[in-house]
């Protein structure tokens, strides 16, 4: 067999994580089987693992997908406004949309992801944790960026806000999946406009 | 070998339902197989499923018990309040108490199902939806009345009320699961104060 070129390699890896991130917004990083991959691909076990060498690397590369793709959508539109209040409503547009006409076709990777592995042990629940740290940590920072520059009130308190915003994340995402909720997105932004009610 | 007796069945019936409800808190309803339930209780595989017929089965009666349970330490403690603002308020800070301090060792089961079923088809997913619109119906109604009788300003709208509190127990069970936040309970206390603010 003549040996496969980096490139084609880098391509099938490539397919493989698409098709694996798929799966996993439906069924959860578990759901991600070697075998079930190999039959959706038409490619052998073999040729699925030998690309990342064991399970636990193949969902670690497809949970890092998913937050790539978050990343772009979600956090990529509001670096460029300006730190504080107009960052953070960038963000929360941003997100509505995200969840709500999700890229993935079992909605919100990251609020599966939560619950899945919020009980589970290991180096992967230990990611999906940071993940969703960063995030907060993120959220709690343009926060107190708005409070300092007088876009809140001064006695709004960022770790609130950070609490307040990911919950409505994980409600809209059930809203619009599980009970199909046509209104889930107004009810979301209206939510969110009144944990940034501005000063 | 003798026949069991229906008493026997049922207390054997019983623990496979007990220990099955243990094992979706964490894993899922999905990671409820028979070869673990028969491992864990010392069983062979035919001894449990003879108490369900099929895994559907088995899975169905681990859900209605997950929901007897949170009845009984939500609900229950609320009934006899009366209707409207001091009912929903009870049943609030049973909800909290609930999640935070979760009878299953996966913590709240309902929120776990929520997300592992959302994108899923079948009868369970139906089951999982069909409760969760049950209660949200009932957060509603009592919206309603709380509105009814003056307890909220009159522009409170009972369909965003019952979004902004499944959204806060979801966030709840994220912070205190996934990010072991011992400030959740404080934080979805404030949220809910917010949005059941009196009239």
């Amino acid at each position: 067999m003549p040996r496969r070129s980096n490139a084609e390699a880098a391509q099938t890896r490539t397919a493989i994580i698409d098709r694996a991130v798929e799966t996993a917004s439906v069924e959860g990083l578990e759901g991600v089987t070697v075998g079930k991959l190999a039959d959706d691909l038409g490619m052998s076990k073999a040729g699925v693992i030998g690309h990342f060498g064991n399970k636990s690397e193949l969902q670690r590369a497809t949970l890092h997908k998913a937050w790539q793709i978050f990343g772009a959508q979600v956090w990529e539109p509001a670096r460029s406004r300006p730190g504080g209040l107009r960052r953070l409503s960038a963000i929360c547009d941003a997100w509505v949309k995200h969840i709500t006409n999700s890229p993935f076709p079992g909605g919100c990777f990251m609020c599966t992801v939560s619950t899945e592995w919020d009980a589970r042990e290991g180096e992967l629940r230990d990611e999906v944790r940071e993940g969703w740290q960063l995030w907060q940590s993120t959220l709690r920072r343009e926060a107190r960026r708005a409070i300092e520059q007088g876009e809140l009130t001064p006695d709004a308190d960022p770790d609130q806000i950070a609490f307040d915003l990911m919950a409505i994340a994980m409600g809209l995402n059930q809203s619009v999946q599980l009970l199909h909720d046509r209104t889930a997105a107004k009810r979301a932004r209206r939510a969110i406009d009144r944990v940034l009610q501005r000063a």
